[in-house]
């Protein structure tokens, strides 16, 4: 049996950022972008050009991607043409392939929000999908509303989806806006849609998650017909977020009856990456992961129950639905071990460490990784600390390169000797090198005269990083990019884990974590690893 | 046309104890049945009496309920008769109207967990629900692995849960251990039982959230026919966690077509508790509760994107799937876009500040909140520091009630006396009173001794609440629960935002911002922002 293809179009970058405290810096939005395409998504919903600064920076030098980047915005506004509508020209100017416009398809919302008459909004959209297609790129019609639109007047949301698809959308996505359809209505009124004459292979489906069904909505559109299915990583977004991409990337390839009715651009191999894609974006948000999150949760395939834990030592598909190491997960059984060895392998491949299967080194890893995450640690996105513990433990870092003898740092609000009220920050850092010799730095800083560089972490680093003596030229160029601060538990008391994310002359970007009860202290242990890491790839050796 | 009658089975008590680091005490398992009865559901699985300590205390004196106090156990072992099972008696022993059983479903599992002939699991089933009906109880049998074991081996599944049945079970609960069936085919299998013989009244569902489709799985099975649904508050469980009650309750007395189809013993006025039960439970875990949780979330009604923004103002319905007040939530519009005036103007209400429509201060409050949020502050999450700004241009704060004069915060690492590595942070703050007063306090940590409580923030807030003087006694329960750090933007420089969470003895929240080139200073702001807060709560006066 030939397998229909299925298309996956996510919003992390545009609805996923309605999320309440969640605002992308361009650079996250790359990384984001990244991410979603080594998942094998089929498009990427850059964000809305011209709507704020860094949406539009995003797009002025967007990445290099294999899945389609697509730029939205809405529907012309009524009283001008298509092409001299110059909120619709700023999202056509990003140059994206694909182009993706929101437009209403609920009479009550023309009326109430636009206020406009509902022939003007059918003209709108027309006219406006002409034009994209006219300029050649692909386009995508966000019918907002269009669930609820249905329910109150099902001929003007037919007559509202059938205008974009005359005028040439590719793709007609039915817009679930207020996340109240649940997935029986949204499985009827999809199959409507495909009797009104639209084909499933031009449709759609953008679910969100207010009744705690937007996974289930989504399928139930998939099993009526449509073929693209719009969601965010993680199910971020407005109010209670998105359909979640990360659940519905697994079902499809690994429950029935969707992996052997559909085909995705999603591999086995890039499913291996869902876990871990959670989690950076977890690092990117700055926030806790959700253990119970289906699939990639720390906690999706942890058995604690007494009955479940002894089965699964017998037979893991006693209470497993899947096997946790397709989608990069691992089982979490109170008294076994053995979970995680082949995860491990390939996590080492991927910093340039072929480790034989059965090689004791993994097992002492991961009992390593497994007692520092207790205490607080976390490695899911500092891989460069990870590979500090692997090199440790597989014998290749028997020199630390130099131990760190004792620092000061200091923080003060006064008034300086013109009256004015500053910040001063200054460190001493002792540092003992392989010879026997010691050297000792120090630095100041003061705001608001040097608002840059300002700070006890920056103080550190600079004094950190002034004088390793034969090392200093190899670290010459480090930077400290970004850090992230959480305070999580440690054993049983709270402690705080400082991730730095670090960059150097050549563009490379490396992240490290240290935990400590004290944030300072935390903040100079991920240092100290940024800088050996740094050293290792440098290929230093200790003199 | 009358209501079926639809029954609410929690068991947040015994399986909900599954989730992975959580682990009640007796009285909390008292606390949280009594937030279950105020709910209205109609059984209370208090747990397995006998199988730890904690469940069997909780049955000596368990609560009374308007719910039918249920005890779980499992079918009698092989080898003994069902009167001679001291594991069954002690479940019978808990005296409850209700017993809920476990037994197989799935041949499988008869033949790999428990290791015993097919037939002879058929006959444990009937002895032991024969057995509780004897002794004039309740019976209810949690037929667990049914939907697998449906569809690995369909006469056997029927033959398990017939043999209840025909013992006399009231209750058949069809269980999707492994949380791996989708909802379709939940539907189709329920319909299949119904068609068996056993009819939907007597039929329960209980599923498992591994595919993030838990409550459509749920409402599948009642559209089937079935009567009953058991699931947990807030959805925890083993793995990825039960059904969520706390979202079935909205789904079914608000949404169609289950609030004209079926009655539950849930009433309008309990349902308003939802939200707060939500947070009680939060509380009793002591864990952040989640904001994008449907309905009961802190953003389950935020509007963020700007079209919804200004559309939600005219009216309500345009973005709202159902009246948040139904559940006991608000909404939200957030000030991080242009939200306009009367945006604002809600928010203010929520914090008992009633501005009238046009008052300058609210162009002068919006200003403001833009110009800071430009600088790298963020007030979505921020409610107090916003309300202190609000205060400040209403004219109500004309006096901040004390003024930092000068701090100094020092963290080192070094060797102490004994020779021992130790990280010792140490604070002093002056700060000035409007008596023209001031006061120096002055706080030192030491790690690793002191593991909690230590670094320079901490060292700071001690210092800094140590001694304010006549306040002392206002501040003296304040208590800094919780600090996020961010890398921003601040104009043209990188800033550090630190956003702190308060709480004082009568378990109130809140939450602050402070912004600077410097972490220290950022958190030192935000807890100013706190003790101020706190102050204007306590009715503090400039004394």
């Amino acid at each position: 049996m030939s397998k229909d293809r299925l298309y996956l179009y996510d919003t992390t970058l545009r609805d996923g950022q309605q999320t309440q405290g969640v605002q992308f810096s361009t650079d996250e939005k790359k990384r984001i972008a990244a991410i979603l395409d080594a998942l094998g998504l089929d498009y990427i919903e850059g964000g809305w050009p011209g709507a704020n600064p860094t949406d539009s920076d995003f797009f002025d030098a967007a990445p290099t991607t294999r899945a389609t980047m697509t730029a939205f915005g809405m529907t012309k506004r009524s009283g001008r043409s298509a092409e001299n509508d110059d909120v619709l020209a700023a999202v056509l100017n990003a140059g994206t392939p694909a182009v993706c416009l929101v437009g209403k398809a609920h009479d009550f919302h023309v009326e109430t929000a636009l206020g406009i008459p509902l022939a003007e909004n059918i003209d709108n959209i027309r006219a406006s999908f002409a034009h994209i297609k006219a300029q050649g790129r692909e386009a995508i019609f966000d019918a907002e509303h269009f669930f609820d639109g249905w329910k109150a007047n099902r001929a003007y949301a037919l007559e509202a989806v059938h205008a974009a698809y005359d005028a040439g959308a590719d793709w007609i996505v039915l817009c679930d806006t207020n996340g109240g359809t649940l997935p029986p209505e949204i499985g009827r009124i999809v199959a409507d849609v495909i009797d009104s004459g639209i084909p499933g292979t031009r449709l759609g489906i953008h679910c969100h998650n207010d009744t705690e069904t937007a996974v289930a909505g989504s399928l139930a559109a998939v099993d009526a017909g449509a073929r693209q299915v719009q969601g965010t990583l993680s199910g971020l977004g407005e109010r209670c977020g998105n359909a979640n991409l990360t659940t519905l990337l697994a079902v499809l390839a690994l429950k029935e009856p969707y992996a052997s009715r559909y085909e995705t651009n999603t591999t086995p191999e890039s499913l291996k990456g869902l876990r871990r894609a959670a989690r950076q974006l977890d690092d990117i948000l700055n926030r806790v992961p959700q253990k119970q999150a289906p699939f990639v949760g720390a906690s999706a395939f942890a058995h604690k129950a007494g009955l479940h834990a002894s089965a699964i030592l017998k037979d893991p598909t006693t209470y497993e639905h899947i096997d946790p190491t397709a989608v990069g997960n691992s089982r979490v059984v109170p008294m076994s071990n053995q979970a995680g060895q082949s995860n491990l392998r390939q996590r080492l491949a991927e910093a340039g460490l072929e480790v034989e299967r059965g090689d004791p080194a993994l097992a002492a890893m991961l009992e390593t990784v497994k007692t520092r995450e207790s205490e607080g640690y976390a490695y899911d996105g500092a891989q460069a600390s990870f590979e500090l513990i692997a090199r440790t433990e597989l014998g290749l870092m028997e020199h630390k390169f130099f131990e760190v003898e004792r620092y000061r740092v200091i923080s003060e609000r006064r008034r300086n000797a013109r009256g004015e009220l500053v910040i001063v920050s200054e460190a001493v850092v002792t540092v003992a090198l392989p010879d026997g010799t010691q050297t000792t730095s120090f630095y100041q800083n003061e705001n608001p005269t040097e608002q840059q560089d300002a700070g006890p972490v920056n103080a550190l680093a600079v004094a950190l990083s002034k004088d390793l003596g034969p090392y200093q030229e190899m670290i010459a160029d480090w930077r400290l990019v970004d850090f992230k601060v959480r305070i999580t538990n440690g054993g049983t008391e709270a402690v705080t884990r400082v991730i730095i994310d670090s960059e150097d002359s050549t563009g490379r970007r490396w992240s490290t974590v240290g935990v400590s009860a004290n944030i300072v202290d935390a903040s100079f242990e991920a240092m100290v690893d940024a800088i050996r890491w740094k050293l290792v790839q440098a290929g230093a050796r200790p003199c």
